[in-house]
């Protein structure tokens, strides 16, 4: 089967290798060609723009940065639209819903076929074909994207219509946001009664709430330690992209909006940059002794 | 081993069994002493008092149900204070820590030995001897304690002072309180924004988020299912009583506060005798239509 | 002095009359013509469309619903565009920032001059001629309008660049949202812990915190009467524009944002068309009894 | 008529002095006895003991700094109760409904009357017989009080049972505490979105929702001065009190919790002994220049 694929950064570069190593054809390309490189000593072709590669093959798949480098793929000069007629275009890239229709609109008005796929999972399920893919889009060409998504992911989901995929990604991710802060505020408070946290995270992981993403983050925040898996600007763009979803649709989301004003404090903190555990910082009590 | 065991509601008689199994000597009082039986058929003896229990037995457990019946046990009439003097006092009670080391420094003036060993698990736990113990007190009869806790949990963890335990169980408590309402805010908004619930716990389930909570939960929340595990007024009292303790120690909780006002709504609405998943109502649109 | 007036709902007719009592010369335009006729009794001029009436005057006053009526009025054809080469058109309308900012750059462009002026205050104070006036855009064309201003309003201010006067009636209706929150929950309180909340009105009434809005909204919202004044789904809206401005700037505002969830929980119930402190509604108790 | 006067801190010196200005003959007493000084050039006698005091005079008001000062005073040894059969004593402290009933029991267990009487309001107030006053518990005692409450407040209320004068105030000050909150957030925003946060106070001061603590505060918080008029620790105590009775009624109060948490992040910083408007440091953005 051969795929092209656009975009390189740390998750499409992972994606794209192993794609190659379960016997894809794959035709890359990135902005920045040098970043073909790699790809090219594992076996791939390169094509110059996105539409040589929609040109060349018959699936393309797209994991950009943010919806404006998805639009510009698209939409610019030399762009995914130019060839995209009788073409199957699957973008997993993270866009909001917007995005994704207007990509979804004008690919389908110029003869294409369009799914959205953004997936959930960062650069180790990636590396490991672990990822979970949200789809949602052209059922048939979800069907014709499974041997791909199974190298790529543990699991695949259809979802329906255009938008699905990515409102489903904000509902995880607003869960996500409020139990960081619920950890958070759970540390603080046992470091502050007196206890020991790392008991408490010896007690939590035996319990019914352990969950990979305490193991994972907890050590590191007692250590005020947040080097970026996903950075806390992020987390907090889909808290308020989330809490907008429930204001469209009359949903109170009380937990939700208090996480939310916890991860614009950090942002105001000047902590946007740092992993989004880092919110744990909220809660310091100020140092005097400086 | 001989020990003495007060208190045979659902998760002492579950306790006391375990005991008996694994080759303890068991001598058991229950308020109501029809509910002795079953463990005499299982080879307990009976005292007829707390007082009695203790002076026969070195070593004496408490399973009480709440506050007022754990003091009660101690310093009612032909409580444990009567004979505790060179005996030792296990509280596995849920109780707050003003609570126990009222009971500690009674039992520690009569010249016994005092360990509070809360305990974070339910009746199924209980039954598999698979708690997780939470002791803090008499550091040596922590120790003397083991190979009853070896049978009843999957894991004690010695905390230190008296009060300790309780705090410790609070803090958990306050998490997974926190995390319910994030969790049912999540599957509201899918619901209300055209999403599959049910395919939510599917994703939720394999990411990094996922944990026994959710999954036992989730598929009862989705009918409205709510018997009670963990009932839903004793989860808002826990939420109450952590954040009583961050307010004592200036610990700002911003999402616990939110999640504990969601709680009493829930009470308000008659909810409290239900499973602390009710609180998933809450967030429910009214139905017009009756 | 000659001006041009659109738009006559609730408010523009009042503001018109008020212009035509005090010896403006009045042009008057609206969608359904026939509310121009109260008008013409007053001694209006009536114009066929928006160009019209700005042809025919130096001043044009915009009054209209909301940002999509605005925006139709200058951009639609026989729109104000059309003739407001070296002309002066003055927004009034409640519009957000970027909508105001949109209109001001379309009449920039075709050589004419822009003022947005959004006022706080409703029906009374318009036919009262007491409106606050919080303008912004060009500070000439402020300054030609006092006159007017000093008509319809008690006070006006010139705010700066456009889109401030937008900023600053969301910032002061942020806050009435919160307090309309605060004081449904006193009132709540007092009532279900067996104070007499009528009591209460007077006891506030006497205090520091006494203000206008207690006053008229305390009494109807004990009888559970809502006719709308301010529809609770505007004062939602604009809590939620107010957070959208808090989260670009990174300002937490965590009692802003609680206060918003419970205005969307008041939407849920079906009560976006009541007046906003029918927010009062989501602390009552669901009754049983039917 | 003749009074008892215990207590002559800020507030009750000023009350005292008052009633002797208006020809009530006062007996007053206070732990610092050298404080008396001022009220005996003023006319007042003086008395050694609470007893004394009580012995001497049919009526007795007392004004303490808080709950424990309340109950030493009633219960210590030369205490109220030594003397209160057939005497009257009348509490204006700020006690909680708890403590109050405490007092009440024990002064009618003696045969003594009792009035509980909390106050709205400060030094100012307190100075110019401009209190609010709360008063509640024995009905004929409240109508014999009448003329000395004239003297001391603009107006007084009698509340029924003992301990709602206590919770009247909660409710007012929780309101309170919000509306601090929810002004604060709104300088906050305003400043940080390029407006000019004087210019909100005065578009403020214009509209429904201007009121006495806004016209008050709004300077001095915008100078980051908080000079104590009413201690924050005091201010977010009393939110917590209300919060407990709130939930001791199922009663969701998600603004006032929210308005909580950030008065207990404010004692987290360090600001407890600061006027209650240095909440406002709270959204500040860290300064990163020192």
């Amino acid at each position: 089967m051969e795929v092209g694929f656009l975009g390189l950064g740390i998750m499409g570069k992972a994606m794209a290798i192993n794609l190659l190593r379960h016997g894809f054809k794959v035709t890359v390309w990135n902005r920045t060609l040098s970043k073909c490189e790699e790809l090219v000593q594992n076996g791939a072709s390169v094509g110059e723009t996105p539409a040589t590669v929609v040109k060349k093959c018959k699936y393309t798949i797209a994991m950009l940065s943010d919806p404006s480098a998805a639009l510009s793929v698209v939409f610019d000069k030399n762009g995914v639209l130019e060839h995209i007629n009788g073409k199957a275009y699957i973008d997993m890239s993270t866009v909001d819903a917007d995005t994704s229709s207007k990509i979804s609109e004008a690919i389908k008005a110029k003869g294409g076929y369009f799914l959205e796929a953004p997936v959930s999972g960062s650069k180790k399920p990636a590396e490991d074909g672990q990822l979970i893919i949200l789809a949602a889009g052209d059922k048939a060409l979800y069907e014709e994207a499974l041997p791909a998504f199974d190298v790529l992911g543990k699991k695949s989901f259809f979802l329906g219509e255009v938008g699905n995929g990515a409102k489903m990604k904000l509902v995880v991710n607003m869960i996500m946001g409020s139990m960081i802060n619920a950890f958070s505020e759970g540390l603080t408070l046992a470091e502050r009664s007196g206890l020991n946290p790392g008991t408490l995270l010896d007690v939590l992981d035996l319990g019914a709430i352990s969950n990979g993403m305490f193991k994972l983050k907890g050590p590191t925040m007692l250590q005020n330690s947040y080097s970026p898996a996903f950075p806390l600007k992020h987390q907090q763009k889909d808290m308020r992209l989330a809490l907008a979803l429930g204001d469209e649709n009359a949903v109170s989301m009380p937990v939700a909006a208090a996480a939310n004003e916890a991860f614009k404090k950090a942002r105001s903190m000047g902590l946007g940059d740092l992993d989004f555990s880092a919110v744990h910082e909220t809660l310091k009590v100020p140092d005097h002794s400086s």
